[in-house]
């Protein structure tokens, strides 16, 4: 059955986003550094993309203002908002549990799960997410938006993989 | 110049300690696991161990009862307490800055921050660790006591080595 993959990348002190939005700090020791990361191997195993609204508002805003990030994957956006569907682009009020469900049911690759954190937080809370791809970059933030908010359920995981490449760690985990 | 380390564990959610005071989680995968950690090797490196009142205490009733956890170093005990001194052991009302400037104008091996939270995050906040040697355990933990308190600088690290045993990842970052 097709997993559910949350990939993202925190710093050493568990941060994904900076207080103020800087997004400078999510690169290796060099920010030149030539060194395949692991996004175009990943990229290649789903074809699904979740993420929260504030997540999406950020990435058609800011990240990815002229093209859109994802082309070639169905994206489902965790909103209230009534917002028009888009090419690939799905809004929707359904919970995490309920569109995981209907999604786990059918064919397909794997299915991302690209943040933000409060729709992570849920996932975890639930215990919805497979495996937990997490790209540990080389700083310590100091402050931001925590990747994991502190009122989850112990989850007992498996190491899969570590893999280094320009001072940053990819450490995969299943479930035990 | 001897170096100061914190050498510690952390859940993958970033926990150092169960709200319960539960230790049974700072194990790998198998709780019986043969292979030889880092610990062994890391103790070899340092002769001086820096901690707050309350992980000592900590260890004296509970973790280590009947003998002292780290015979054979010289132990600073961070406290505001009118303590009497013991072999090996010294409580001190000096700051975290001040203690280290001395001991780092003395020969010896390394210095060894061993926690908790409280005691770490004064030394994050000023910058006074060289290096930063992470133990991650395989498992969220879900809740407890954050190594990093979240009111931090930002501190651009370089990461030294990554190594893997039993389901467990060594993290060893030096500043860049």
């Amino acid at each position: 059955m097709r997993k559910t993959v949350l990939y993202i990348a925190e710093s050493l002190d568990g941060f994904i986003a900076a207080p103020n939005g800087d997004v400078s700090w999510l690169t290796g020791e060099y920010p030149d550094g030539l060194e395949e990361g692991s996004y175009p191997a990943f990229i290649r195993t789903v074809d699904t993309v979740l993420m929260g609204y504030t997540t999406y508002h950020q990435i058609v805003t800011e990240l990815s203002p002229d093209k859109w990030a994802y082309e070639g994957m169905q994206t489902y956006v965790f909103t209230h908002k009534d917002l028009l569907d888009k090419k690939e682009i799905t809004f929707t009020e359904e919970t995490p549990e309920v569109l995981l469900e209907r999604l786990k049911g059918q064919e397909g690759k794997d299915i991302w799960i690209c943040g933000g954190a409060d729709i992570v937080n849920q996932m975890v809370q639930r215990d919805l997410i497979d495996d937990y791809r997490i790209t540990v970059i080389p700083v310590i933030l100091g402050s931001g938006i925590r990747l994991f908010d502190g009122e989850n359920p112990k989850i007992k995981l498996r190491l899969i993989s570590a893999k280094c490449y320009n001072g940053m760690t990819d450490l995969v985990y299943g479930r035990r």
